[in-house]
């Protein structure tokens, strides 16, 4: 595969475990990650970047494990004494996780681009693979609710994804950017497939195909382009895809999701608790494990994604030539 | 001394042992402290008011003993993890101690004064002396070395107060103003002191005295101002006091620092150690103990300071008479 590239767009926790299977399993150099910055904000005059900091402190091999967030063996000194100030607490920021916050936010008020400075702070923690924003404008989802329009964290965190998702929208977008890296990664020569990582669709997704121009990038690229399953068995692993689906009035089944990405993939990765969908996929299946439970499972389901690429494009190849 | 209220002047570890024995010894509400921010800067993007936090960790009874600054029992985390990006780890902030850097900064960024940002945070700790900024303008404090003009902490804390001084400036002074809730207590009509804490004359006091107004409200305020030495038998308890009036050409001892306060001071307080110099000074002398060990210690001398500056409003009371 050497001189081969690919692309992973990637939410939080669910595409930062595909995207470190992909990583062990690439060349380095191989693998740029690009993310959802729809969830980014701006907390106690700090620049926040979650899905940015899940992906690299995962690559790095730093992330704390149970939580799907933060680094491991964290210390809560920060959190404690801003509570005995009084300040807010609902957004929990441990105290080495904060100089990722602090030295970010340090940057862009310098005038560094989000991407120059994700790019430094994944190299700073030993991360081969190129992690990079989706933009480096602003882009801000939001979730309009039973209780109102409520900003990303507070929908996630401060609320715990209790209210009733009405729409999602992403402010900012319209006017938003691709990132020159984002976009330049998509229109490598090299690149053999996009891998859309079973990150939630409305929520880590949606706001990556809401920048203009990256779902055109990513047709354009001519590469084949997967979707992994964020769902097994009509349900997600870990964060509320199935209930949202639900609210939006869609099926909680894989059937949903494709026809949500219909017209961008060309294939589809489906679990195989969910084997007998496949005949309803109107694009390439490949059915395979795809619950992450251990860092063979990622190495695995990276492997078997990375397959699929290749079977995909050799068959373009062959149609073409017919 | 019911309705009685004292100033104190302070800067960073000395002042703020003698303010934590005043603030012992006088009734809630009663004391006043206003401190030199000088020594304030921009750090990783936060404003950082050490020897306001000093005074505020102390009287809090949250004072790192040892070190004369930051928290007692802090954590280290957001310093390693910084390291670990490649930021500046020169000026080191504890876990616990970023919080009052991070909530200050935030609130300041909101339009808030730092007048009453500290005054809550200090709140927030349960200190019940009103603790303020000698302005809500900045003034920097700015040390001519032989290696060029070197910002405070720069001087301070990364070189360690190596460099040989020439001379001390206070950039943005001429045109600072006096912060209102200072002027206030400096106006009270229940005054019945000004006290001039044992912190460095040139690098810590003197950034209060070049705030325009402050050294014609201390002398319009009519209450004894009294100097407590910050030298023993020529020596600094800590930091470079010595060391600074050597290189500015200045004997090394109290008479240099009595002359320095000339006009401005109507006693002082002399160690024991120095009594022998007590002829030598041009305004009323206390000779006491200044070496300030244990809390008893500083209430001691807090209490000999006040009665201190009772002996003189009493006799400038009677002269008045006469």
């Amino acid at each position: 595969m050497s001189g081969e590239t690919f692309v992973a767009l990637c939410g939080g926790i669910g595409g930062a475990k595909l995207a470190l299977g992909l990583d062990r399993v690439l060349p380095p150099g191989a693998l740029t990650v690009i993310v959802n910055t729809g969830d980014d904000f701006e907390h106690l005059g700090l620049h926040v970047s979650p899905d940015i900091d899940t992906v690299i402190y995962t690559l790095a091999g730093l992330a704390n494990p149970e939580a799907g967030w933060g680094l491991g063996g964290e210390t809560w000194s920060f959190m404690a004494a801003l509570e005995r100030l009084g300040g807010p607490t609902w957004f929990r920021l441990g105290d080495g996780d904060l100089a990722t916050h602090v030295e970010r936010t340090r940057r862009l008020r310098n005038g560094d681009r989000l991407s120059d400075v994700t790019a430094d702070l994944a190299r700073a923690l030993g991360v081969t693979a190129r992690v990079l924003p989706m933009s480096d404008d602003p882009v801000r989802t939001v979730v309009e609710t039973d209780e109102g329009p409520l900003p990303f964290q507070h929908y996630f965190v401060a609320r715990a994804c209790k209210p009733r998702v009405q729409a999602i929208s992403f402010e900012g977008a319209a006017a938003a950017r691709l990132a020159k890296p984002a976009a330049a990664a998509l229109a490598d020569r090299r690149l053999a497939g996009i891998i859309i990582c079973p990150s939630n669709p409305y929520l880590s997704v949606d706001p990556l195909l809401a920048v203009p121009g990256l779902r055109e990038a990513t047709r354009a690229s001519g590469a084949p382009v997967i979707a992994v399953t964020p769902l097994i068995g009509g349900k997600a692993v870990k964060g509320p895809t199935a209930k949202i689906m639900a609210e939006l009035g869609l099926e909680a089944s894989v059937r949903a999701i494709v026809r949500h990405y219909d017209g961008l993939i060309d294939g589809f990765v489906l679990d195989e608790a969910d084997a007998e969908l496949a005949g309803d996929i109107a694009v390439p299946v490949q059915v395979t494990n795809t619950l992450m439970r251990t860092l063979a499972d990622r190495v695995a389901l990276a492997n078997a994604t990375l397959a699929f690429c290749r079977t995909l494009a050799h068959r373009a190849a062959v149609e073409k030539r017919a």
